[in-house]
Formats: structure tokens, C-alpha cells, sequence
């Protein structure tokens, strides 16, 4: 049982999302969900998978990072523990030319993502535990070694970082317990897409409080009279009980975000997400300060870095981590431990192609081993593509089962793969023959 | 002359400077330095050339990014005009899918950034003045369209851009015609590289000086001890009138800088150039308060959107662009007029391949239509690879003497561009055929 890895193969999967204008929003008026996908496979028959997750144009650019990768993973033994996933991670992140694409940022950096999700897919599926128990699993000690202290001990040191897992320690059990029988608490960003009509909206977010979420996502920042006649017809149709976040894709400057948000507070947003630049701390920390509505952040975010800032400039009150766009598990442990030391609630980003799937695992885990609690921490949830995965998440009453099957949730199934092949697969050639013929 | 662009051709450009130990810093053991470079052309025959520039694996990734913009610049008119430009650089930079890949980071952007150069080496031609000039030349109103403000108006607003650029244009001719008679200052890295011995460091230092240069920059970060002693030769070698600015290349955390910093204080450093990592705007303000020395950034950072905070925070002391990181010209304008806003000078990073020959054009620029001074300026020299430019710098007496000829100077020959193209050229399968020998 050698257990070296010896196959990387990089997907190019694409699905025609832009057709029903699912996931519409004031920055993406089509997006075709896509996956750069990859799949380790060991000598002795294992796998693990990962993706990027992409709007469609441009999925190619990120299979070319993933494909960059190719010569820090295969040839290696395979990473199965704490140590192992700390040294990928690190290779895959300290490599000193494709570091100079980023640093730490971008696609390249969404590449080590999928590579590094894709390892600890494997690692998990190898103990037999889903990913969110295998990390629950680790000792205080163990966590703390997966995490790159580069650039966060100003914040956060590994010292204050074991002891925020140490006060955790006691109760993990009961907490597992627990998430096995209530699940995970849930939103549904899936009534509040821009594109859809008033009515689609009004009937899709009665349908929501009926299927037991307590909150729901509307997407704003195209017109303003549009949004607070969106968010008006939500409240009415929610009633004053259940939390209406808003969303706007960075779509503004802070001037524009504060005088947009003070016209929407009247009908009390539980947060506004996104409202400019990622990049933008003190943006974000002037729009916190200047209207009264809370701020959430995070998917876009590009590294540990950058959320740390966020927390130290007080720009944040949610912090929205997401599966695929840092350097992977480790890099998320990373935020997760940031997001304890300072005392804000994790509601992860997730959606997507598979972005649900990875996510729960990450919560999970929070809830387990570092905060603790649940308490004012929601996942996202959209209802897209799940059908595509073999291990799909299950939404019940408003709340995330915690998986059972080992892994990360990330497995697709090979029909859907090999149907949504770009731009080869049969999906796709029929669209060409299609628009060939019109 | 219907002047549409017909021609986009990619290439993977790599040159074997590890062998050298050339380029040599704390972060960035071994360089191959490359490009990944791209030649537009219209269907009467102009060209238009620009380039990423990397130090290796995953050049080809910055390529794939670079073809991932064809479909934006084939088939359209030749972007000739400040109108012409400022539409393709927001093209390129608000493609929803594409972005999503940053967003507006990462190697997307930089191959954004190479399109757009190459779109301005093109117009620049066309009209038969350098870049520097072919900017210099263009009215207030035009240069404000060329900027894309989203994101920078609590810091910037168009109108006091235009307000900036109104108080520079009485002396824009006086200032060209001083650049051709004395140049734009200059500093030398050359003598400073990690991996040289001291003896080297301190003949090349003497030998700066002797160049005319008036200021030298030494590389530290790998170790304290080395440093002191590195910095102690030097100042040695160059005497007290010159300045030696150091460079750690992103090496520490916060207390690092701070604790290096005060032990190189006593031979009086210029500047400490990258002291962090380069998301770090609140890392970089608790450096400058932390330690004496003035802080200088910029050749890693994204965006004008970190730009911006740098500024807001008054984190930096120094701004140093990069031509081949941000989205080209039209981004680089932003931060110049950023710059001019907070009063701070700019003083541009170059090296590697080609930065030399286009960032001299945006400080020239800077220099007769921004900021109107040279005052406390220098443009960074290194003396590698000049010899594969058409256009190649010109550095005589310590000065970057002004180009003349029309264009970014940033046209590679051809038979360079063949020697070195990777992984087939000459230079490379040579380098094969050594290893399989050996």
C-alpha cells in the first residue's frame, strides 16, 4: 500500500445556467455555471476531487492553473494526514513562480484551491469520515499546523489560535450530536435573483418561509426604485420574523452603497453583502459606519490577508467565507480561526456548481471544533445543480444535514462530467448545432 | 483604411536567468524571467506589442489568460483614440465571467493589462509619438476618460482628477523639452541581488556610483546578520550622499519589519520596499508608525483599489507602479492621479522583462502632465535583457534618457522572441538536450 499519487486529470465543465437567468445579479447578467474540476487518483485506487467554480467564459484559464499544479501532486506521497495536507497546501502555495501570478490571489490561487480540496476529499475518504468530522477529529494541535501564519500574526499567532481551539475542545462530541439530529441552520438566496419577475419573486419567497428557512437573499444594486419595490413586496410577503438580506455583487462606491442602504433600511435588511470592491477595507469600514444596515463580506475575498483586515478595521459584521476561492481547507481554517479571535459569526457563501456541497463541511466544523455556536450563523443555500453530485447536500426545514458519506461532498458524477464537457460535450455540441442551424 | 484588428498572437517567452542567480531576493530563490507577450495587428499592417511579465512556471498560465481575451480585440476597430483605449480597458476589465476569475487580480488582470498595453503601443505608433508623448499630448478631458473610477470616488472624483490635470498643463512643453535634455532620474538594483557575494555587492555598488547613479538598492530579508552586514558594506562602498534603499520582497509579518527595520536603521535606508505582504494595507500603516525608515510598495499590488487604501491610510511614503501588473496604461493613470491627489511621489517599479522600457513612459508622463516634478523621483533600473528590445532604455549618467522613437517601447525582436520561446525554441530544447546528457 504504496499509496503515491499517480493521476491528476483537469475537467472543463460548463453548464448553460444563462439560459433561465438563474443567477442573475447587478455584476453577472449571465453567467453559465462552470467547474474546473480536478481528480487525484493514488496507485492503490483512491480519489479525490476539487474544482474552481466559474461563470463560463474563462473555466479554460482556470484548468490551465489547476494543470500548473500537476507538478507539485502527482509523484507525491498521498497527503492523508494533518502533516501531509499542511506540506501541499504550503508547496502549492510558497511556489515562488506561480506565487508571482497572484500573489495569493486570483485564479492561480483558486487553482491551489481545487488542488488543495481535492486532497483533503481524499484524506477523508481514505479515514472514512466526512470532511467536516475528520477535521473535528484533529487535535487543537493538528489544526493549528494546517493554517499559514504568514502575514497574520499581527492578528492572530499560533499560540492565541491553539487556545481558541482548546476552549473548544470539551463538548465536541455533543455538538457532532447535534448536527446529526437538527442540521445546520440554512438561507435561500433562491427567490431574489435579478433577473426574475415580481411575481416569481413574491410566490418563491412564501415558498421559502413554507419550506422552513427563516431567511432569505434578495439581490439589489441595479435601479434603486426597482430594489425598494423588490424588498418592499419581500417583506410583505415574509412577514417582520424572517431576515431579508440584500446583495450587491460590488456593484458600488460607498457614497452610492450608503445612500442605497439608507433608503432600504426602512424595511430592515439583516444584512447588505458585497456593497464594493472585495478589496476595499476601509471602503467596507466607511459603508459600516455610514448607514445602519449590517455588513457582510467574503466570497470574493482573496485570501486570509484581506479578511484579516477586514476584522481588524471593524468593516465586517458577517464574514462570508467560501470553499473555493482561498487556497482551500487550509486557508479557510485560517479565516475561521481569525473570525473566532474577533468574535464574528461565519455565514459561508455557496451556490454555485458544488459551492453548497463543499461549504456545509466548513461550518460544520466551526460549529464543532472552533466557535461553537450557531447562533446568528446561516449557510447560504441556492437550489442549482445539485442533481449533478454524488454525495448531494440535503436541505430539510430550512436547516443542512450534516453529511455522512466520507469525503468532501465534491464528487460529480461522471455522466454529468462527461455531458457538460466544454466544449466537447454533448451538452455543449448540441447547443453549437442549435445555433448553427438558426 | 479600415484599420479593424485582425492579428492576436500569444507567446510563451522565458529566459534561463536562474542560471545566473540574477534576480535573486528573499521570496524568489531562482527566476527564469519571461513574458507572456502578445502582438495585435490590424489589417493594414500596424502592430501593437505587450506582455506579462513572470519568472517562469506558469508563464504558460498567463498566456492561456492573455488568449482568453481574443474575442475582445479581434474583429474590433483599432482602438486609436483615448475613447478608442478607455473602451477596450473597460472590455477587458468588466467581462462579468472573466472577472469573476479576480476579480480585477491575479493573472486575468494582468493579461488585461498586456492587451491594453499593447492596444496603447499600437495607438502610440500609429501616431508617431512615444507614449510618453502620445499621452502628454492628450487634453485633460481625454486623460480623466481613460480611468475607471469605480471604486475610487470616496478618495478621487473625475472632477478633481480633471482639476489636477488642469493645474499641470501651463510647462507640459517646458517639461518635455527638460526630459530630452537631461533625462529622468535613476536607481540602480543591480549591485544588490541576494545570491551575490559581498565582494561583488560592494565593486558594483562603487561601480553605480561611478555610473553616475545616486541611489543603489540592496535585496534583504533571507537573514538579520547578513543584512546588517550587507547594508554596513555598502554604505561603505557608496558613502553617506547616496541613498541604498532595501528591499525585503514581501519576506515578514509585521513585527518582522519592524524589528529588521530598526536593527538596518543606523545606515540610514532610503526606503524598506515591500515590506509585507502587499494586501496588507493596515500592516503596511502599523510598519511606517512602527520603525523609522519610509515605507515604498506597489510592484505587487492588484489593483487602484488597494492603491487607494494604501493612500487613505497613509501606509506608504513611496508608490511604486508597475506596467505590467495592473490593467495597463489606463489603471496606471488612476494611480498617478491618486497619487497626485495625496501628494506622494512615484517612483516606478522595473526589472524582469521590459519593465524598464514601458514604466519609463508613465513617469515621463507623471513628470509633464501629472504631478509636473521629478522631486524626490527615480525610476528603478536593472541591467538584464535589454539587448532582446527593439526599443531598448537608455540609461546614460544616472538618467532614463527620453525615448524617441513611436510607440511603448515595448516591441521584443524577433529572433529573440524565436530563441527563447518556450518549450520548443533553440535556448530551451538546447537546455533539454544538456539534462538527458548529463
Amino acid at each position: 500500500m504504496s499509496q503515491g499519487v499517480t493521476g491528476f486529470e483537469v475537467h472543463d465543465i460548463r453548464f448553460p445556467t444563462s439560459e433561465q437567468l438563474d443567477g442573475s445579479d447587478a455584476m453577472n447578467p449571465d453567467p453559465d455555471y462552470s467547474a474546473a474540476y480536478v481528480v487525484l487518483r493514488t496507485d492503490d485506487g483512491a480519489e479525490g476531487h476539487g474544482f474552481c467554480f466559474t461563470i463560463g467564459r474563462g473555466n479554460d484559464v482556470a484548468a490551465a492553473a489547476i494543470e500548473a499544479l500537476r507538478g507539485h501532486v502527482v509523484g507525491r506521497p498521498a497527503p492523508l494526514t494533518a502533516a501531509g495536507l499542511a506540506a501541499l497546501h504550503r508547496d502549492l502555495t510558497h511556489d515562488s513562480p506561480l506565487r508571482w501570478l497572484g500573489p495569493e490571489k486570483g485564479v492561480m490561487h483558486m487553482a491551489a484551491g481545487a488542488v488543495v480540496n481535492a486532497a483533503w476529499d481524499l484524506a477523508a475518504r481514505q479515514a472514512g469520515l466526512p470532511v467536516w468530522e475528520f477535521l473535528s477529529r484533529m487535535t487543537p494541535e493538528e489544526i493549528v499546523s494546517l493554517v499559514d501564519f504568514r502575514y497574520l500574526t499581527d492578528a492572530l499567532t499560533p499560540e492565541e489560535a491553539l487556545k481558541i481551539l482548546r476552549a473548544a475542545e470539551p463538548g465536541r462530541a455533543e455538538r457532532a450530536a447535534a448536527l446529526r439530529a437538527d442540521g445546520y441552520p440554512a438561507y435561500t438566496t433562491s427567490p431574489g435573483w435579478l433577473g426574475y419577475s415580481d411575481g416569481k419573486l413574491v410566490a418563491l419567497a412564501r415558498q421559502a418561509v413554507a419550506d422552513g428557512f427563516r431567511q432569505i437573499k434578495l439581490k439589489v444594486g441595479g435601479d434603486l426604485a426597482d430594489d425598494v419595490r423588490r424588498m418592499r413586496l419581500a417583506r410583505e410577503a415574509v412577514g417582520p420574523g424572517v431576515a431579508i438580506a440584500v446583495d450587491a455583487n460590488q456593484r458600488w462606491d460607498v457614497s452610492d452603497a450608503v445612500r442605497w442602504m439608507s433608503a432600504l433600511a426602512p424595511y430592515a435588511p439583516h444584512w447588505i453583502e458585497e456593497p464594493t470592491s472585495p478589496d476595499d477595507v476601509l471602503g467596507h469600514a466607511a459603508i459600516r459606519a455610514g448607514q445602519p444596515v449590517p455588513v457582510a463580506t467574503g466570497e470574493h475575498v482573496a485570501n486570509r490577508v484581506v479578511f484579516k483586515q477586514l476584522m481588524q478595521a471593524e468593516a465586517v459584521d458577517f464574514v462570508q467565507i467560501d470553499a473555493a476561492r482561498v487556497a482551500g481547507v487550509n486557508e479557510n481554517v485560517a479565516v475561521l480561526l481569525l473570525a473566532a479571535k474577533y468574535g464574528l459569526p461565519v455565514c459561508p457563501h455557496a451556490g454555485g456548481v458544488g459551492l453548497c456541497e463543499l461549504v456545509q463541511h466548513l461550518a460544520m466544523f466551526d460549529y464543532v471544533a472552533v466557535s461553537g455556536s450557531t447562533k446568528g450563523r446561516v449557510i447560504e443555500y441556492v437550489d442549482h445543480l445539485h442533481e449533478h453530485f454524488a454525495d448531494p447536500v440535503r436541505v430539510v426545514s430550512g436547516a443542512y444535514a450534516a453529511p455522512e458519506a466520507p469525503g468532501f461532498s465534491a464528487r460529480m458524477l461522471p455522466e454529468s462530467v462527461a455531458a457538460h464537457s466544454f466544449p466537447d460535450g454533448p451538452v455543449w455540441r448540441a447547443r453549437r448545432t442549435e445555433d448553427a442551424a438558426s
